[in-house]
C-alpha cells in the first residue's frame, strides 16, 4: 500500500468502506491555524452520498472528528488525526458476490495483489476511501486561502455525451455550482446532464463524466522540477482517485493538434514586477512551475462499474455467470467528485507552496548575509 | 527541485542542456544483472537529436558511461551512476534572449522560482534532461524483460491533426516502428504525419502529437493503492516529461462518454488460475492494480514552443518586443519521445514490481511458517 | 513534523498527551496475517503507566482499537489504523506552568518551533506519544516472529549508577524479565536498581538508565547501505524516543578503546552454507548489514526531567522563578521503555527485511529466466 | 541500497573504492549561492588519504569536479552532480582475498545480501564512499554559515585509551585542530594519541577512537518531531559512517547515571526574546528540537578491521585459514573522520533548517493575512 501523499504537507489515509471508519492523518499542517470540524464538514457534506436522487441512496452523516493536533481551536503543528465513523455499513448486501469478481471493479485485482479481499463492498477501493482525502484537503484549502488567497473551483463539465460550455476563463463560484445537484457550470447544461443521468439510472446503467478545475491566485514559482512538476504532482493526485481515467492540463489532448504558433502563450505586462500571458493554453504551468495564471486541469471519470443491468461474466473459477448487482451506487459519480477534485488539488498545491517557501527563505537569507 | 523518482528502484537525474553533462544515479538495481553500456545505448540513440531531418540538427553522440555499480559486466546492487557528456553545447546561440522570456518556455517560471536562470538554452527544463531518464529506464526495461517477460512498445499515434489507426490491441514491434522516422504504427499514416511535420517546419512552425504505449506481460497485482496506483504513478512519470499536457489510461477521456454497460470489461476465463477480460477499456488496471491485461496509455505533447516565426511578446520589463528564435529545435518532438515514454513507464513498472515482490514474499513466509 | 517512519512497513503516529487519543496508521502490513487487538495489548500493557509503584500513578487502561485494515481477524494488506483513547487526562494539573518552561523539557523548544504549545502536559513530546509506536511495533514483532522466527528481547541493564551483569550473550526471556518490575536481567541487580529508584523518588528526584536489546534469528543480509545501514536505521528509531541520549551497537563506545586485533570478529564455520563469528563485537552487523549473529544494541535514557524538588529557573520573560512540579511522573522511565525499545527495533527490522525480500526475489527471477 | 539522505536538501551518493569514481548528486541546494570547486576541496583535502604517516599511504588527489547545477559560479537551484575520479585503484592488491571474507569487514555481509561482491577492496563499503558525502556536506556547511552563521567543529577526543580534555564548552578552531595530524583538541593529548597510533601501526594493528562535534549558531526550532528529531537524524547520519559504533548527544551514556536534579538544564535569561540554559547536558536539543545552545555530540569509531597481523579465521567454505592482509589502510581512522563528521552533521542541520523555514514562512503568512 502507499497511503501517504506529500512531502511537507503529508496526508496518510486509512479505512475501508464497511469497517469501523475512514480517515486521515495530516502531518505538517502549519501551527496556530484556527481550525475545527466546521472547517472540514462543508466539503465532506458536498462529497456525501444521498445528497440528491442523482446519487447513491446510502445514508451517511459523515461527521468528522478531529482526534489530535488541535487545541482550543488552534493547530499545534502536530499531526491532525481525522476520523469519520462508518454507520450505514451493510456487509450483507454484497455477500453473493464473494465468488464473482465484479467487472471493472477492483475485486479481482485486490484478490490477486493481496490474496484476500474485504468481504463486502469495495473495501479500500471504495469511493468511501476518499473521505480522508477530502477532510485533509479541506485543511489545505483553508491554508491556501488564508496564506495566499488561492481559491479552487471545480465543476462538472461533461456527463456522458453532454458537454457544458467552457467556463475556465470565467469560473463560476461554488455557490453557483452547487445550485444544481449536477454541479454543472450553468443551469441549462446541468439540466441536460441530469437528464442523461436519469436516463442511465432508468436503464439501470451508469454514465461517466469530466470534472474541470481552476485554481486562482497562485504566485509564480510553485512546482518542483523535474519529477514533481506541478502538472505531474496534480496528475498523480487526481489519477489516484477511484474511476479516474484521464488528466489534462491547459490545452491537454486538444493542444497536441495545434501548431506552436497557435499554442504559445505570448507574454504581456502583468502586475508590477510580473508578466502575464495573453492566453492560457499552458494551464498556468510552464516547465512544471506555476506562472501566475490560473491553473486549469480536467479529470475524466469512467462510468461507475456497478450497474443494475445483468452482466455476462465469469466467476473466479472461470465459469460463466450472469451478475446482477445489488448494493447502493451512484449512476454518475462526477457531481460528488467535484469537492474531491478540489481538495486533492489543494493537497498538491499546498505541498508545492511549502517547498517553495523553504527555498525562498534560505535564498533570501544567503542574499542578505552571504556573498 | 525534486529530481528523484521511485521507492525501491530509485532514479535521480542531473544536468542542464549546456553544462558539462547530464546523467542519472540508479539506486536499487537488482544485483548480478548482466549490464554494460550497450544495454543503454540503443534507447539513447533512439532519443538522440539529429536522427533524421524531422528533428533538431543539434549533433550529440550521447554516449553513456557507467561510472559505478557495475563490475566485470555485472551489477553489484550498488548505485549505478550514468553520465553523458554534452559536446555540442553552444551557449552563444541563446545570448540574445537573456531579457526576453520565450513564450511557453520555462524561462520566466525558472527565473521566478529560482531567481536565476541558466544563461543559455533550457537549462534544466531542456529536453536534454531526459537523457538520464532514458539511460536509467533502459536498465529497468532490461530487468522487466528478463525477470517477467514484460515488453514495452510506444509509437506516435498522432501528429498535429493526423491520427494513426488504433494499434493498441495489436501493437507493432519496435523494429516496425523504427522503420519510419516518424515512429508511427504503419507506413501510410507515418507518411502523412511526416508531411505534416514538414509543412510545419516549412512554415517555421511546430506541431504537437500523441504517443501511445502498451506494456505487455505484467502479472496481476502491480500498483500500490491508493496514492501510487499504477495509473497515478504512470501519470506522474509521463506528465513530468517536457511538453506533456495530458495522460489517459485505457478508455481515457473517451470512456467518460460511455455508459457502464458499454465500458465494463466483463471477465473471461484466462490462463489457468487467472481471469482475462474480454475488452480492455480499463487499460490493464483496475483499482490501481494491474489485472494481467496489457497496460495501455497515451500521452499528449504540445507543439514545441520554439518556432522560427516571429512572435509578439514582451521582455522582462513588460515592454513589447518581437522575438525571432535562434537555436536548433525539433518541429515535432513525438518521434524522439517514443523511447522516453517507454523508459519512463519502465521505471514505474519496475518499482511497482519490486514492491509487490516484497509483499508476496513475506505473505508467503507467514503462510508457510505462521498461523 | 515528521511523524512517519519506514519505507515499506510505514508507521505514522499521532496524538498528544492530553487530547482525545493517540495512535498510529500502519501502512504496508503483510496481508492475510492473523491479527486482532490481543496481539497488540500485551506490549501496550507492559508500556502502560501505573504497573507498579516504580512508575507514574497516572491510570490509563490504554486499550487499543483496530479501526481499519483487518477483517474477520485477518489483515487485508491495507492501512491499519490504531487508536487508544486518552481517559485520565487532567489538563488542570499543569495550568500553573504556562509561563514557566520546565527545565530539560520540550516546552520551550516546542514554543519556539511552533509558536504555540499544548496547554498542558508534554503534548506531542510526552512519552504518551510512544503508544502508537508500541501498538504498531507489536504488529511488526508478530510478523518477524512468524515469518523469520526473529525474537526481540530488551531489559534494563543500568539504572542510575547500578549496572546489571552483561546478559547479551545469553539473553533472559521476557517472562524472566517481567518477573521484577524493574525489568532487569536478574533478581539481585533488579533489586538494587529498584532501591536506587526508590531512593530517587524519596528525594523527589529521578534517575536515568540504560536498556539493552538483543534481536535473535535474523538471517544475513538485512540493512540498506549506505544511509539506512541497520545500525543507522536502528539508531534513528531509538534516538527518536523521548529522553534517549545515546545509542551504541555491539562494542559501542567501549570498542573505540580496543585494538583491531582485539575487536575483530574472526569467522567460524556456521550452519550449512553460512559463517558464524566467534565473538560478536560487531553487534550482528557488518557494513550496515546483518551477519546472522544476534543484533545487540544499547540505548541510554536521561533521568526524567520532571522532579518534585524545587528548581531555580526563569520564566518566559527571563525572570527568576522557583519551579515546583505538579503532575504525575515516573522517577525512572527505563522499565517502561523496555517494550518501547523492542517494538521500535521491530519496526526497523521488518522494514529492512521487506526491502531485502524484494531484492532477493527479483535477483532470483533474473537468475532463473535471465542471462 | 539506500543511497539518498535528506528531505529538502537531498544527497545521493555513488561509487565504489576501485571503480571509475565516486561522487554525489545534491538536490535542493539553494539557488544563487556562490559556489565552485574551491568551496568543496578543503574538506576533501582534510579527508584525503596520505596526509601524514598516521594514515593510509594510498595516494589520491581527490579533486572534485562539479558537473551540473552551477553556472558562472552561481548555483541554479538544480541538482549539483559532483564527481571525484579514482586514480590509484589497485584491484590486484586484494585478489587473494576473494575466498576469504575479512573479519569485521563487510565482505561476507555484502556477499550474502547481494550475492556478489566487488572483486577488490571494500567496494561500496569502503571509506572511499564518504567522498561524496564530504563534497555534498561542504556545500551544506557553506549554506549554513552564510545563511545562519552556523559553524561546525569536530575533533578527535579519544584514540584508543587516550582521552583528550573536554573542550565542548570551548571548542577549538579548525586551524587549531589541524595543527596536529591527530586533529586532537590540544597539542599534549594529540601527541599522546599519535604515540598510541604509532604503537598500533608498529604492532601491525589498529586502534579506534571518538570524534566530538559541536555546532554553534543554530537558532531554536530546528529538528522535526517525532521520527526526525534532531538527535535521531544526526544519529542516523553519523551511525551510517563506516566503522561507527556509537552516538551520543549531550550527556549521552554518562547522563543515564545522573539524577534529574543534576541533569536538568535550568533556564537563564538569554539574548532578548530568548532563553539560554545554564548548563548544556541536553546537548543543545530538547524534545528533538534545537534550543539555541550549541549542539554537542560524540561518535565512536571501532578500530579499522584491516590489520597486518595474521588472523585465524575461516574461508567461505568454513575451512580454517590464516589471513594476512595486504592493501593500504589506516591504523586509525579518526583524524580523517573529523571532516566527515562535520559535513554529515551539516547535511542534517541544513535539511532541518529548510523544513523549519517552510513552517515559519507559512505560519507567518497565515498570521498576517489570516484569521
Amino acid at each position: 500500500m502507499s497511503s501517504t501523499i506529500g512531502t511537507l504537507f503529508r496526508v496518510t489515509t486509512f479505512g475501508e468502506s464497511h469497517g469501523l471508519g475512514v480517515g486521515a492523518v495530516v502531518d505538517g499542517c502549519p501551527p496556530r491555524l484556527a481550525l475545527d470540524e466546521s472547517d472540514l464538514q462543508p466539503q465532506l457534506d458536498r462529497r456525501r452520498p444521498g445528497q440528491s436522487d442523482l446519487a447513491t441512496p446510502r445514508r451517511e452523516a459523515d461527521r468528522v472528528a478531529i482526534l489530535s493536533g488541535v487545541e482550543n481551536g488552534r493547530t499545534l503543528g502536530t499531526p491532525i488525526a481525522l476520523l469519520v465513523r462508518n454507520r450505514d455499513a451493510r456487509p450483507g448486501d454484497y455477500g453473493s458476490m464473494a465468488r464473482i469478481p465484479r467487472p471493472s471493479h477492483a475485486d479481482y485485482t485486490y484478490l490477486r495483489k493481496y490474496g484476500i479481499h474485504a468481504a463486502s463492498g469495495g473495501g479500500r477501493s471504495s469511493a468511501r476511501e476518499t473521505i480522508g482525502r477530502v477532510a485533509a484537503g479541506a485543511i489545505a484549502e483553508k491554508v491556501l486561502r488564508l496564506a495566499y488567497g488561492v481559491e479552487l473551483t471545480a465543476w462538472v463539465s461533461a456527463a456522458g455525451e453532454v458537454e457544458a460550455p467552457d467556463r475556465t476563463a470565467d469560473p463560476p463560484a461554488r455557490a453557483e455550482i452547487d445550485r444544481h445537484p449536477m454541479r454543472g457550470p450553468d443551469p441549462e447544461s446541468a439540466e441536460r446532464m441530469a437528464a442523461a443521468v436519469a436516463a442511465a439510472r432508468e436503464a439501470r446503467d451508469s454514465i461517466g463524466g469530466v470534472v474541470t478545475c481552476v485554481a486562482r491566485g497562485l504566485p509564480p514559482g510553485w512546482g518542483e522540477p523535474v519529477f514533481e512538476k506541478l502538472e505531474a504532482a496534480l496528475g498523480q493526485a487526481l489519477l489516484s482517485l477511484p474511476a479516474a481515467k484521464g488528466f489534462e492540463i491547459g490545452s491537454g489532448f486538444a493542444g497536441a493538434r495545434l501548431r506552436g504558433s497557435e499554442h504559445n502563450d505570448a507574454f504581456a505586462a502583468g502586475a508590477p514586477g510580473t508578466l502575464a500571458t495573453a492566453a492560457n493554453r499552458s494551464g498556468g504551468v510552464q516547465g512544471g512551475i506555476s506562472n501566475g495564471q490560473p491553473v486549469v486541469f480536467r479529470v475524466a471519470f469512467k462510468p461507475p462499474a456497478t450497474i443494475g443491468r445483468p452482466q455476462a461474466t465469469v466467476d473466479l473459477d472461470g465459469r460463466p455467470v450472469t451478475l446482477e448487482a445489488a448494493g447502493r451506487h451512484d449512476p454518475c459519480v462526477v457531481p460528488r467528485a467535484v469537492p474531491i477534485v478540489e481538495t486533492m488539488a489543494a493537497l498538491v498545491l499546498l505541498d508545492s507552496a511549502l517547498r517553495q517557501e523553504a527555498r525562498d527563505a534560505i535564498a533570501g537569507r544567503i542574499a542578505e548575509h552571504g556573498a
